[in-house]
């Protein structure tokens, strides 16, 4: 028996995203305005932000609808494919049964025009007509630079220096979409200046970019910020993943004992998990939900659940989060979608809840699953996507061991078509695995600013 | 009114591949063997070829059976979406009606895994254990590697070395599906040896690489040659893509008056076009098929329709196709899947029978094109593709000028992620135009063998 596909008819398609905070036993920790390290307010945001997104950020809606013209835009890829990945599962001779959700069939090959296309269309709807963000590997930047293309939005795009140098074909993309995109830190921010100032060679990090970004959008009215994960509002339009899995799971006869998702910021593991963590917290169905991050920047497993800036020049309001430090620049490593020094708040609510189990895997682990799903399923995945293949092998070995058959369901949230080098690096073995030490790790937190 | 998608369900895929051979008027002409000139035989081919293969290569039958194997792959991204370009529509302000047949979602992110698939399948059956290919930019050598990994077959890519030095990407895809590369000419082979003591420092090209691979596999029992293009049964295999377009535009309730592909060795262009000029043919409906080529290697706008080898080193047959002799290697340009000295014959047969009317483009229009295609749709085109958009695009502007509203379809055979550097050349104003003089031309088709 071959891999199988379902796919929904579009009449199928989710027409509200999920909100997971109308489900939560406890509502998570309140955003601290960083003077008053009191609660900000809808107004505090409205610099950086479109009203129907602040709104979002802050509501306790269990369903939000989609506004049609995101609907409309969303079919041109969406419902995207459930795969049942039985020739994986031969290859490992596991009685698992392992899933997975596509999301590499989007115009930018990643999850990320899910928020994209909705954060360019409210922008539009409010009169914005530049939208300001940061990028790391690029996935995001593209994905905003498709979305602002076709809402006739300017975009302009903070790259990490670092990755606007040795990684041009996702800059390539954005440009070719019409953004600009700027290497970061740059000289055009009173941010970028004070980095380079100190670090003239600064390869930058995404906490640098985020405050030249945010800076930029701060200072112009006509100018909005977009951020392409950790907020409430990012995580709730890929909440569309996860239910086009639950109907298509449906439609198998299946339902998932654990879903894994690789958590940089949190977003694609918060679109296919809170659907059904949802489920479990209104008592509907248990689940596990495992979240896999890189060894190398270890957010959940090694960093503190504090509260934090979520950028380096701390012009973001706090957010309680699990977080290695707002100036924490993370080794080199290859899934540049995961490297952020926080997550997610909700994510980081969850962990603490017990809802969501975190683990960490090594680089090289990563690309070796990566390699055996390609060699089996036939999909190239992107070296973030191999933290969830990883972490979804583990299961599937774990169940041979224990001659027991479970229902496993992973997030393959982009293809690795833009990251080849990656893979040609990791085939001559220039790759190398990273672990920080408990005493670097409590180095990059001695720097969190005091809270209450 | 936005882009709008039409998919067909699972069901609807076709089970069977359509061979146009049985609607022509008159055949194409034989196959010659290179010594003797006379018509080869099934078994003048069985060195290189699977018999399945060798018997769809010379079938006249219609409707030829694609084996249950094959659906089951196919089924992974089949059928493929086809959308009709309301965005693109809009910004042209044309009355045209404007569809594209979307390839790109396979795995390797083109057309070509439709018949490597194919072809790896009958080689599996009949017991072969090595395929050897020739690829330039990779399209096909990392498509032909998708379905060796699937298959258990071990594939052997000789590839164009200007592609191997200058694009590592797709090398790098080749590579992780687990196939082996070697850059063409190569001292591995009597073929690449002859070529480097000539020309130490030679390049490649396509005509050469074939050399090598047939080669290769005309020595060793346990091996095979595969081409991506050019051949009958290849053709054939892609007919699959305008089979679901014509299910897909009776969905719309529409039908195109004309049909737009873009021409390399022509494989993708009889894929969606075939089943039109059949229905031609047969006097069901009438149709025009444009066939868009580049200037840069006019094989059917300025090459001659006669007998030529298709490979440099002269160990393939004789074959009847529009050429620009053995020994053309095309100028510089981005279009790699389109860089091939002579045409499928049976679109050549066509072209002669006044079926498809050939036109050619300069490459920095269709860049134009393909950049103006990705603002509106949002899909990045391989430059390849970008012909056919442009062929597209100057069809709905004459409906403009003429006032008049037409069907048009066109297939855009792949996704241009593994090309940005050539939009980045594009956007920086590096890419130039580049036409042969008929001069030049006669001079490439002085070489031409002396036939009958």
């Amino acid at each position: 028996m071959d891999t199988v596909k379902y796919l929904l008819t579009e009449d199928r398609m989710p027409t509200s995203w999920y909100n997971i905070a109308a489900d939560l036993p406890t509502p998570a920790p309140p955003v601290l305005h960083p003077g008053t390290k009191q609660p900000i307010g809808p107004a505090d945001l409205a610099p950086l932000f479109p009203m129907a997104l602040i709104l979002q950020e802050v509501s306790t809606e269990r369903a939000i609808a989609i506004p049609e013209e995101v609907q409309a835009i969303y079919r041109q890829w969406r419902p995207t494919p459930l795969y049942r990945a039985r020739r994986l599962e031969r290859a490992l001779d596991t009685p698992a049964k392992i899933y997975y959700k596509y999301e590499g069939v989007s115009p930018a090959g990643s999850h990320k025009p899910n928020t994209a296309v909705a954060q360019a269309y409210y922008n539009k709807q409010e009169g914005v007509k530049r939208i300001v963000t940061e990028t790391g590997a690029g996935q995001w930047g593209s994905s905003l630079a498709f979305a602002g293309a076709l809402f006739g939005l300017e975009i302009k795009v903070y790259m990490v220096r670092v990755s606007y140098e040795q990684k041009p074909y996702r800059r390539a993309l954005m440009e070719a979409y019409g953004a600009t995109v700027t290497a970061s830190p740059s000289e055009e921010t009173a941010s970028g200046r004070a980095i380079l100032a100190e670090h003239p060679d600064s390869t930058g990090s995404l906490g640098i970019a985020i405050s030249e970004a945010v800076e930029v959008a701060a200072q112009n009215d006509d100018t909005k910020y977009a951020l392409g994960s950790v907020l409430n509002h990012v995580l709730l339009h890929q909440t569309v993943i996860g239910q086009e899995a639950l109907a298509q799971l449906e439609m198998a006869g299946d339902y998932p004992d654990v879903v894994v998702g690789c958590t940089g910021g949190g977003s694609n593991f918060a679109g296919i998990a809170f659907p059904f963590i949802g489920a479990k917290l209104r008592g509907e169905r248990d689940v596990r939900a495992v979240a896999v991050e890189p060894a190398a920047c270890p957010s959940l497993t090694k960093g503190r659940y504090a509260y934090d800036f979520g950028d380096t020049a701390h012009l973001t309001p706090l957010v309680k989060m699990h977080t290695l430090g707002s100036t924490f620049v993370p080794s080199g490593f290859h899934a540049g979608g995961l490297r952020y020094h926080g997550m997610a708040p909700l994510v980081s609510h969850l962990v603490q809840l017990g809802l969501i189990e975190p683990t960490a895997y090594q680089q090289l682990d990563t690309f070796a699953a990566g390699l055996q799903f390609a060699r089996t399923e036939g999909i190239m995945p992107a070296p973030e996507a191999n933290h969830a293949i990883a972490g979804a092998i583990h299961e599937a070995l774990r169940c041979k061991e224990e001659g027991v058959s479970r229902t496993i369901l992973f997030n393959l949230c982009g293809h690795g078509h833009f990251d080849m080098q990656a893979y040609t690096d990791y085939l001559a073995g220039k790759l190398r695995d990273f672990e920080y030490s408990d005493a670097e790790v409590a180095m990059a937190l001695a720097g969190l600013p005091s809270v209450g």
